[in-house]
C-alpha cells in the first residue's frame, strides 16, 4: 500500500466532522437500527422487481486499491470506491442470491435476539435450490463473503449483525461487566481466581455492558504465559491494570473491548508483546487496524494505544543478549515489510526496525524470566510506565 | 502398539490393589509432598558423591515399547521398564546437569508457593555455565525433556510440579469455584454471562477448590463455536449440565477439570465432538489417555466417559446428508489407524469407523445447525442423554 496523500487529502475534508460523527453513529447502532437497515436494502430491491428494473446491490470495493491510512485519525479505513451488484447479470447472480439469504437470516436474527457463528450460518443456510440441484453455497468461504458483503454494504461490522467468528482472549482486573442478553449477569473479573473471564466473540454495548472499571491503565498482553505471571505476581491489583491476554493475534471481540475500554472509559493502552514481526504486527492491528478489515477500524481499533515492549533496546538495558533468538529469513522479510507501511513511519519505530534487522534478533516476553520471574511486574512494567518508555 | 495380554496380566496383579491406592495418593500429593520427593533424590545424589560413587538418576522409560492399555482400568499407562542416568557418563552428564537445574528449581517453585510456564522455567534457567562457553540449555526442547524425565521419576505431573504449559478451555455452569491461592476467590460459573471462566492450565485441588456443583452431567464441547451455542440456548441451567468448552484437543488443566469432576463429583461425562479423526482422537485422548502422556492418565483420564456425537449414523437419523463432508485421504489413513488401536476394539467403534470410511464422510457439530440453531439442545443432545444413544 503506497502513500496517498491527495486522496487522504479529499477524505480528509469529506471526513473530518464526518468521521467522528459516523464512529459515534456506529458505534450506537442496536439491532434494530441495523435490522431496518437491511429491511430498507430489501425494500429497494422489491421496488426494483415490482418496477421491472433489474434489482442492485451496493457494497464496498476493499482490497489495496480502496484502502487508505487516514493518519488524523490514526486508523487504517476504506476509501469511498463502491461495488455494484446486479442480479440480472450471469456474473453476479449467484452471488446476489447469496447476499439475499444472508440478509434475510441475519435479520431473523436480529429481531429474534438470536446470534450465531460464522460456521452456523453456512450450515444452516446450505440446501439444494428447488429441483435444480444447485446448492446456495458449495462451502464456507462463500456465505463468509456474502457476510463481508453485507457488512460492508450497511457500513458496520458482523458482529452487529448478531454473527461472530470463534472468541479468544481473557480478560482480568477490577472490571464489572452486566451481560444484559443473559440473566442480566454481573460479575467483577478481579474475582474469579486466576483464571479470569473468556472474552465472548461479541462485545456489543447493547449486550455487554461495562457498569464500572477501577482502573489506570489496560494491559494488553500476546502470550498466555505471560499474561498468566502477571496474575500470579497480582499485577492487576498492586498497578490499578486491567489485564487482558490477547494469546496471539487479537480475535475481533477482544480488540472491540479494547477499543470500547479506550473510547467509552478513556484508559491508555499499553501493548506487550514478543519483540519480533509477529509481536509488531499485534500491536499495530490493534492500534491501526488491519487492511483486511479497514472498513472496521473505527469500530476495533485503538489509535492512542502504545507500545511497552519487549524492545531490542530491553537488550541491552536489561542484560538479556544470552536469551535472544536469532531471526529468521522469513522474520527479516517481514519486519523489512512492516517497515515500509504508513503507520510505521515515525522516526522510533523505524530505529527500532532498523535495529532488530541489523542484529537479526527477536526477543520474547518470558526471556524476562531470565532476571527473575518476578521481574516483569516489579521492574519491567512499573518503570517503563512510570517513565513513560513506549513506541508510539 | 500392540495388544500386550501377557505384560497386561503380569501388571494386572501388581496394579490391582496398588493402582487405585497409587492414585489417591498422586491425587493428594500436595507442593509438601512433592518438594520432599524431589529433595530426597537429591540427597541419594548428594550421599552418592559423598561416597565417592557415581552419581545415578531414575526415571521411567517412556515410548511405544513401554506403553500399554489397561483394559480393567480403561485407561493408556506407562509399564515398568526404567531407565537409569549417571553423571559419569559422557552421554549422559549435560542431561543429568539439566535435570538436576530443573529438580532445584521447581523445588524453589514449590517451597515458595511460585508457578512458572514451561517457557519461563527455560529462559529462567538458561545461562553459560562458568567460563566453558557452554549453555545450560540450548533450546527449550531441553528443559522439557528434563521436565518430562522428573515428572516421571517421581510419578506426578508437571502441574503438581509447579510447572505447566499454555492455558485454554472455557467453563460454564452451576459449579461454584474457589482460588485457595489467590486471594480465596469463590465464583459461581453459570453467573459469569456468556463467556464463562477462562480454565486455569493449572487446576490442582490444593489451589482450586470445587466448592460446590449443582449438575447431572459434565458436557465437554469441542468447537468454542458449540459451546456459544449451548451457552446461549441456556443449555446448562435447563438441563442441569456443567459445560466445557475445549476449543480443540483438550488443554491439560481442561482435562485435570474433567478428570475431577469425574472422580471427585461422579459426575458423568459426555463428549460431544465433530464426527471425523481429530474429533474421535480428542475423545480418546480425554477418555483413556494419550500415549505421549501415558504416565499420567491416572490423573488425566476420564475412562467412563461416553461419546455422544457426532456420529455417522446421526446423518441419517437427523437428514443431515446435504451438510457432510468428504474425507481426505488423510482422514481415511487416519481413520484406520484409530481403527486398530486397543481401546478403539469394540463392536460399535468399529462399526461407527468402518460406516465412515465407507462413506468417505465426516461431519461437524455445526451441521445440525441446517435443522435449526436450537435444534441441538432443543432435540439433539436431549433426546441423545435421555435415551442413552452413546458410543462408548
Amino acid at each position: 500500500m503506497k502513500k496517498k496523500s491527495k486522496e487522504i487529502e479529499k477524505h480528509k475534508k469529506h471526513d473530518e466532522s464526518q468521521s467522528t460523527k459516523s464512529m459515534k453513529r456506529m458505534e450506537k447502532e442496536g439491532p434494530k437500527e441495523i435490522a431496518d437497515h437491511i429491511k430498507k436494502i430489501a425494500m429497494d430491491i422489491v421496488n426494483d422487481i415490482e418496477a421491472g428494473k433489474n434489482p442492485r446491490f451496493e457494497t464496498k470495493l476493499r482490497g489495496r486499491g480502496n484502502v487508505l491510512f487516514d493518519e488524523d485519525l490514526g486508523i487504517i479505513k476504506l476509501g469511498d470506491k463502491s461495488s455494484t451488484r446486479t442480479f440480472l447479470n450471469i456474473a453476479h447472480a449467484r452471488k446476489f442470491m447469496q447476499t439475499m439469504l444472508i440478509m434475510a437470516q441475519t435479520h431473523e436474527y436480529l429481531t429474534h435476539g438470536k446470534t450465531a457463528s460464522i460456521r452456523e450460518i453456512y450450515y444452516e443456510l446450505k440446501h439444494t435450490v428447488g429441483k435444480t440441484g444447485e446448492n446456495t453455497f458449495e462451502d464456507q468461504r462463500e456465505s463468509d463473503a456474502a457476510i463481508v458483503d453485507l457488512e460492508h454494504s450497511i457500513d458496520t461490522i458482523r458482529e452487529k449483525l448478531n454473527v461472530h467468528a470463534n472468541p479468544k482472549g481473557t480478560l482480568y482486573g477490577d472490571i464489572t461487566l452486566i451481560d444484559r442478553a443473559h440473566h442480566n449477569d454481573t460479575f467483577n473479573c478481579l474475582k474469579l481466581g486466576r483464571g479470569g473471564w473468556s472474552i465472548m466473540s461479541r462485545m456489543e454495548p447493547n449486550e455487554i455492558e461495562i457498569k464500572s472499571v477501577n482502573a489506570d491503565y489496560v494491559l494488553v498482553i500476546e502470550t498466555s504465559a505471560m499474561y498468566e505471571r502477571l496474575v500470579e505476581e497480582d499485577f492487576a491489583r498492586k498497578n490499578k491494570a486491567i489485564l487482558i491476554g490477547t494469546g496471539g493475534q487479537a480475535a475481533r471481540g477482544t480488540r472491540r473491548l479494547i477499543h470500547r475500554l479506550n473510547v467509552e472509559y478513556k484508559l491508555p493502552v499499553y501493548v506487550f508483546t514478543d519483540g519480533d514481526p509477529y509481536g509488531w504486527y499485534i500491536y499495530s492491528v490493534i492500534k491501526q487496524g488491519s487492511m483486511a478489515l479497514a472498513a472496521h477500524s473505527r469500530l476495533l481499533a485503538c489509535p492512542d494505544a502504545k507500545y511497552i515492549g519487549m524492545t531490542i533496546q530491553d537488550i541491552k538495558d536489561y542484560k538479556l543478549q544470552n536469551v535472544t533468538e536469532k531471526m529468521k529469513p522469513m522474520d527479516l522479510k517481514r519486519a523489512k515489510e512492516l517497515m515500509s507501511y504508513d503507520w510505521f513511519q515515525n522516526k522510533p519505530w523505524q530505529e527500532e526496525l532498523k535495529m532488530a534487522m541489523e542484529q537479526k534478533v527477536r526477543i520474547e516476553q518470558q526471556a524476562l524470566a531470565n532476571r527473575s520471574l518476578e521481574f516483569v511486574a516489579t521492574e519491567y512494567l512499573p518503570t517503563k510506565i512510570k517513565n513513560k518508555i513506549f513506541l508510539p
